[in-house]
């Protein structure tokens, strides 16, 4: 008891100065280095008429934004209101878990226009921003949510800004790493966004171990609406999830295929965890918890292949071997990563993203090595790999070596980069709550 | 007392090994056939690159997916988000209500692309498919949910999947003798989805007649928040419901004007429900479950004649009347059916679909019967209602003869196909709970 | 306490013969009146095979419908869902705010999309409707939602209706007069939508000035779970609303450049918003307010210029700033307005609304004025401005002096109409609420 009321008071929560401080500073920050570095992409720019008639394109619908803007804003709406009512599961922290994940991705997506911009858009030393940008951005930030999840209710929102401020920058250089040096294909992020954003918030988790965190295990549950309110974010996420996973492919067949391979994985995944949440538990009742999450790994499982030839098929069976993972995951791994490993994962990110991301790498790797000329056809064959200029002669097999290559590379990143980013917020400056108020809004919200 | 305590204690609803058990081999089966039978329609295949050259196409917009990709976003909402929250009005069902929908809806949708495919996109022994089959399984699928909401409350997770298993396939075959046999216009799914769908849940529910439902009669009500909750389900049907009626018709004005038509005939039916609702409760209030439901029949009712040139004030005019007609509906006649012919419906789908799709089945017979070359066009008539081939001597008048026909067999095919299924759903094996537990999650729900 | 009952006594709220009689009269005019002149566009008519021959169109996709349906049902979302659902943040207030908001809005398009049509889309007697006249139907009833925002809580649904009623004919004079006769730009309508329908409802909610208010004070708060309802409304007004400003620019790098400048400054608002919420609260704790609202003064305040070449760094200072103004606006401005002025601003529309539209009308005048050739091209010069035919000559100075008079003219009719109009509501026959019934569903609805 002394030692409680000992800690609570010692903390110090009040963000009035902090807080305010960082947003304005970066905000500035962003502006000051927008001003300099970011202009509009032709596709965008007023000199569109000029471009068009270079480019030979008659119509203005050969704009990138009527091919990709839909699918952005199915994204945008999975950032912002699907992650962000998906983890307001708690009883007592709807508002932190709405009002943070916002206040992180609007930041984030803007630190990673420029970061992914400087990698991949620099030209003439301008960054050139159009809506590929903006879903690329909105993908970064999106590794981020994940890591939140793992952290959700035991951090303070200075915490999350730094957080956002490392991870979008790691990311950003990881997926260089990846995309650019590896060549690897990762259109909907099974390793880009959902390994390297569950392991590193893992990391970050495990660093920030609270051993006392039992004294908010009340709080540290649903109530009856708050699941309601949870289950918007989660039929967003898997409703928008075709359009997430088929954002940034090709134009045409690629988008298309991407999109319906995605739209069977989830499918299949639905009935898969519907299934082991039932026989898991003694009652055979289904749990809450099981739905919400695990419903989706199936998203997460086809990231890497979905644009690929993984056919219908395939994709049921990947969803459906990933819906098991995840369930069994949160009724075994869980409770165990925490009692043994010290990893307090709120939200179960392990199992959603960590553990079906490993899944998508794999599969990824696997249906690249296994791509045929006869499958894709020959001009397929090569654009949906890439397989021009200096990878010409990279072969499926090589292809798939490269793909699980990057899946090491991002634990690699995630790990390092988590533990370091932990490190930095384990520092007692950053007001975040004492155990007892952990998972509560009333600490930096007026309620 | 001595009974309703047998009652509750002979009834097991323990799904524990029953709901895993018939998940898991559905989905296997699933895979399998999935395996033998679908793979990727020429436009979302890798081989596109060379169909785009055989078709003398230009541009990869021209692929379907840029046609139809948003309408299917919105119409995926409308299934998953617009029915789950619909429904969650019962103050103690909305795990059941959000949670059986995406359950059954994500099993329809596999079990419909191959009924659906084996009729209508069956090549040299594969199904093939593209967005538009996405849209029509979501399509299919709908009709399941709708027959769910007479249903809701009383049913296992169990008998909801066998439902779907039937009505999707029956669906299937009703769609078929439309469409190909009678050669039917149906874009919107007046009589396909929604008269089939009504009609069959009703006779499904008649035959599960449960004589002491008023021993749950305090559970079958809502409170103030979900009421508020299920107005989340009722806006995105509504909003999304020219997406619906547009979805699939013919490329350009056809998708256009269908969209307009929906759109006018919504807004008309807000205004005579309102009207009604308040005119028909004694002091003039208005009464959500009106508000929930009836506002949305302008949508069933243009189902049919939406894609033709049923012109805006047409629209409004059908608008206006479904929105009376279902206001009326779940003032007097719920009531009555519940009292006089033991149909006992839980979300008053009689008034929202049942009544508004023949409506649709009967304004589209009357639009397609009125139809003049002068007003379509010489190209536009053909068009409109594919007159070509063995068809081309097809009339207006005998096309609206058809039209009825369509109604006729679709109400048919939901009697006895409903009937059927009502018993097998009937048999005490499938775990459903007593009449005491009804409209209470707390039955197969961890809560 | 006699004077409280005899107010509540003396009022006859019940609207079980005024609002059926409104609602159906009006419905009947709108299917005469559209029966009389409208009709579908060109591009929605049977007759589009013949109108693409003549244009020399060779695809569907050339038509209008799929350059602007998206961004159309995000708009569509944004006033029903969005708007709805914003204001369910009161706690016995749900289903006026969903349930009025419904209704006016289904009303108002209906209306808007006569009077709209006579001024812009008359042809040979006729108003010839497509997509982009849905959309502009939308924006006009926007303004009316914002106006609804003044009074909510305090107005009975006819006086909402005769709100719109004249709201609506209002906004599209003061638009003819901005878009036709000063040839001004306004695309997301930071003039026509946001200054016009806030000043308009501001007045109007002066002149409804009830000194007794203070007497429903404690309903005039939110609970916990409806400030999460209202995050949703917030959510989905924050994502959709670079398809909001971006919806009726021209097609191409309008749209696409409109679209990115409000994602950029939507972000910049947040941070600025956090900010200033956590500093000017003693214990600099964030309040729920302010992020449902301020975070949204970023999308107000690029309205008229996010078409323009503004720039990504040029939208995230307007967005940083409006978010300041706004919040600070919530802090100090709205009780002193009510105090003082006697201006009852239930959901501080001066702050989200009044305060940034007026910011983006200044903003676009100065984005116009500064415009020169080199930064749009020649012909991007041309075609942003419209600067052809009569204009040929209209240099960008003179654009930014006519856009400034755009400002003026839309304060004037809002005052002069909000005046007018609200001296119409304030005739005692329209059922409204006794102060210490107000912010009250009980009153109007069955709970």
């Amino acid at each position: 008891m002394e030692r409680q009321r000992h800690q609570g008071m010692a903390k110090n929560t009040s963000m009035r100065w902090r807080l305010p401080l960082v947003c304005l500073l970066w905000e500035l920050a962003m502006i000051v280095l927008f001003g300099v570095f970011v202009r509009f992409s032709p596709e965008a720019d007023a000199h569109w008429e000029e471009e068009k008639r270079e480019l030979n394109l008659t119509s203005d619908i050969e704009n990138d934004f009527y091919f990709r803007y839909p699918s952005f804003q199915d994204v945008h709406v999975m950032i912002f209101v699907g992650f962000g009512f998906l983890m307001t599961f708690l009883k007592r922290y709807g508002f932190g878990a709405v009002g943070f994940n916002f206040l992180l991705a609007a930041f984030g997506i803007q630190w990673a226009l420029l970061m992914q911009g400087w990698f991949h858009s620099f030209k003439n030393g301008k960054i050139l921003i159009g809506v590929e940008n903006l879903i690329n951005a909105d993908f970064c930030v999106g590794s981020v949510c994940i890591a939140f999840g793992a952290i959700l209710g035991k951090t303070s929102p200075i915490q999350l800004l730094i957080l956002t401020l490392f991870q979008v920058t790691l990311f950003s250089v990881n997926e260089y790493i990846l995309l650019n040096l590896l060549h690897v294909k990762d259109a909907g992020g099974s390793m880009t966004i959902h390994t390297f954003g569950a392991y590193f918030g893992l990391t970050v988790t495990r660093i920030l171990y609270r051993p006392n965190l039992e004294q908010s295990k009340d709080k540290q549950a649903s109530v009856y609406h708050s699941d309601l309110f949870a289950m918007i974010g989660t039929l967003y996420l898997w409703m928008y999830w075709p359009s997430f996973n088929s954002a940034i492919s090709d134009h045409g067949d690629a988008q298309h295929r991407a999109a319906i391979n995605t739209y069977c994985s989830l499918a299949a995944c639905v009935l898969s965890t519907m299934a082991f949440s039932s026989m898991l538990q003694k009652k055979g009742k289904l749990d809450m918890v099981h739905i919400q999450n695990a419903t989706l790994a199936g998203g997460v499982a086809v990231g890497t292949s979905a644009e690929m030839m993984l056919t219908p098929y395939g994709s049921l069976i990947v969803g459906f071997l990933s819906g098991i993972v995840s369930t069994v995951g949160y009724v075994y791994l869980t409770p165990f990563l925490e009692s043994r490993l010290h990893i307090q994962d709120t939200c179960g990110i392990h199992n959603l993203h960590a553990m079906p991301g490993l899944i998508g790498g794999i599969v990824g790797a696997i249906t690249a090595a296994a791509a045929t000329e006869d499958v894709y056809g020959k001009e397929g064959f090569i654009k949906a790999f890439d397989f021009t200029g200096v990878y010409q002669a990279r072969t499926p097999s090589v292809q798939g070596g490269f793909q699980a290559a990057g899946i090491m590379v991002s634990l690699l990143m995630a790990f390092v980069g988590g533990a370091l980013v932990g490190a930095i917020l384990k520092l007692p400056v950053w007001g975040d709550a004492a155990a007892e108020n952990c998972f509560e809004d009333d600490v930096y919200w007026e309620v």
